[in-house]
């Protein structure tokens, strides 16, 4: 088998081990006789797995008794909607608008006609290639809540300092750093995530909710009610369960790196050598404003777009694979999530300075 | 490895030569390096499977030109809101009340407020042990569409001939008999059904809908949107890619089998061998009308409760799993979707008849 080094933005990388394990009981979970696909979701199997899966992510993050864990679908995009469906109904919601899923979640809540959206904060006239400031004056005490993005997947910035938004509940896509960059879960009224970066397979959403934020609005679907999904334990409807047993996975191998707290640990290393290799680079820079750099998503670029496509097909001959930029950026992307190896990011950086040496760098 | 036939209603057996292939490229497909989970849904091999799986399901089903073929998420329940969100918005709904989630379908569609439901026939006051008459004059020309549910899950029934409806477009709940009855698609407006019976794993919904039927209202949420899923080739976000994946691989196996047309002489065989063995029986028996019973899922009772229990329990200890009723309903269920196999049934039989020996019977 050839090595692989994938730098894709999601669906991304899994840990070795976890796809080892998953194939070797693909056909015949603990003895059953049956496959996890195979298995009733109100069968006691999958039963444990949902409620070990539950347990498992509230360990890595510390979640609070007084927040609910919902593995639902439709990926960040849906939530999108079930927030201000949710919680806005008939009120305002701020928006901090730092990127394309920034503006995505911003347009989805206006197609709510009873969703007032106020943006209070955007990087949009430069790029979205920093954080904006965020002072109190600027929160409304009477909105429903504030939206931010962690973590911007396209333009590789993050947050690493919570705006503060006093009594009203904080809401963040965090999609592309969930159990990467360490957050207080106390500081969020709402969490959500697609897993397809750090958490397990397409087809799965993480949401995280402070419980007096459930059943604030009549919801005109059960699916997209949190209540209703709470009520039920996820299980309102048949959940995707493979999915659900690959993130249990996943959050087993986590808890091996030593939870959130060593995944950060391990992800900032990761980060700091290429961010390093980018700043001694006289080829390859940053885009991004350097205070709000992302750990697991890294885009740079030569400044010149024939380099810049000479560099991801000679990067994808040596099997590092993904490496091209979203197409509103250009250039590069890194995206280095907590299952992509160190090894890597150091073949990585070998390449970089091999083809800066070639292709006129100092 | 024991042998246990799987009789869940869903999530459901799976075939074996399908789980054995996905185990075999589970951490390299294609030589690739990659898992199908790591493959980004932007990528050449990924867009080939979701085509693959489209093309396949077209020949399968003889799906028409002028049908679009879409991969969701969220199950038959988020279509319940779906459907009447993109078909109803301001016009009338007709629906046919079969069994529970027909039920769960209308009381759906009722919390749409700009939505008018109608249900214009019903088997309820008989348990819904049948499948009620539906006249061409209970179709309102004007109404949006009809709603039926083509197999009932919980009950056993299905519908054999279709309502005829005029201009008024049929949609169709076939979550639980996609290709396994043989329908013709050109008389339904959409077809729904979640994956977890006859297509693959839960957390993948697939949606065919007559072009003429997309973008007909304003729907307040692109992941709820047709038109938008249609336009994107179901990539408007990032897919449930590994669910896709094996349905892809399910369908390649059922084209083996001869197409939904096989399917269904095959699916014949195993029920009728089932419901004989019923009428044979004088301690078991078939609670559902004969004109309108169910190929992939045979409830059946002894009229005791005790040994009904009882029953389940010795065939759970023989590896024949679970075959208890839905709590609605009682008894036993079998669901004998495609990838059951015939010996499966027999084993059950035999299994039937020995326990009626012990237990009873003449």
């Amino acid at each position: 088998m050839k090595t692989v080094y994938n730098f894709s933005a999601g669906p991304a990388v899994l840990p070795k081990p976890v796809l080892e394990k998953a194939k070797s009981e693909l056909l015949n979970y603990q003895n059953s006789g049956m496959s996890v696909m195979e298995l009733s979701h109100r069968s006691s199997l999958f039963e444990s797995i949902i409620q070990d899966a539950e347990q498992l992510l509230r360990e890595l993050m510390q979640i609070p008794n007084n927040y609910r864990v919902l593995f639902l679908q439709g990926g960040a995009s849906l939530q999108f909607t079930m927030i201000p469906l949710n919680l806005a109904q008939n009120k305002k919601a701020q928006y901090i608008n730092t990127g394309t899923w920034s503006k995505k979640a911003i347009s989805e809540a206006k197609k709510l006609s009873n969703v007032t959206v106020e943006v209070i904060a955007s990087s949009e006239e430069k790029n979205f290639t920093y954080i904006p400031e965020v002072t109190e004056e600027m929160i409304d005490p009477d909105a429903a809540y504030v939206h931010i993005t962690t973590n911007n997947t396209i333009e590789g910035t993050a947050f690493t300092t919570l705006p503060k938004t006093g009594k009203v509940p904080l809401v963040a896509d965090m999609s592309s750093n969930i159990l990467a960059n360490e957050y207080n879960v106390e500081d969020f009224g709402v969490i959500y995530a697609g897993a397809q970066k750090n958490i397990g397979p397409a087809g799965l959403t993480v949401v995280i909710i402070r419980e007096d934020l459930l059943g604030l609005s009549e919801v005109p679907s059960a699916m997209l009610d949190y209540k209703i999904q709470a009520e039920s334990h996820s299980l309102y409807n048949t959940p995707p369960t493979f999915s659900i047993y690959m993130a249990k996975l996943v959050f087993e191998w986590i808890k091996e790196q030593g939870a959130a707290a060593g995944m950060f640990k391990q992800d900032q290393e990761k980060a700091a050598l290429l961010y390093q290799a980018l700043e001694r680079s006289s080829l390859f820079s940053s885009p991004v404003n350097p205070a709000n750099r992302s750990l697991t998503n890294i885009p740079f670029i030569t400044g010149n777009e024939t380099l810049d496509k000479k560099f991801i097909a000679e990067a994808t001959e040596m099997g590092l694979e993904n490496l091209k930029g979203h197409r509103l950026v250009g250039g590069m992307r890194a995206s280095l999530y907590n299952a992509f190896p160190i090894a890597g990011v150091h073949a990585l950086i070998d390449f970089m300075q091999a083809f800066e040496k070639e292709n006129g760098g100092n």
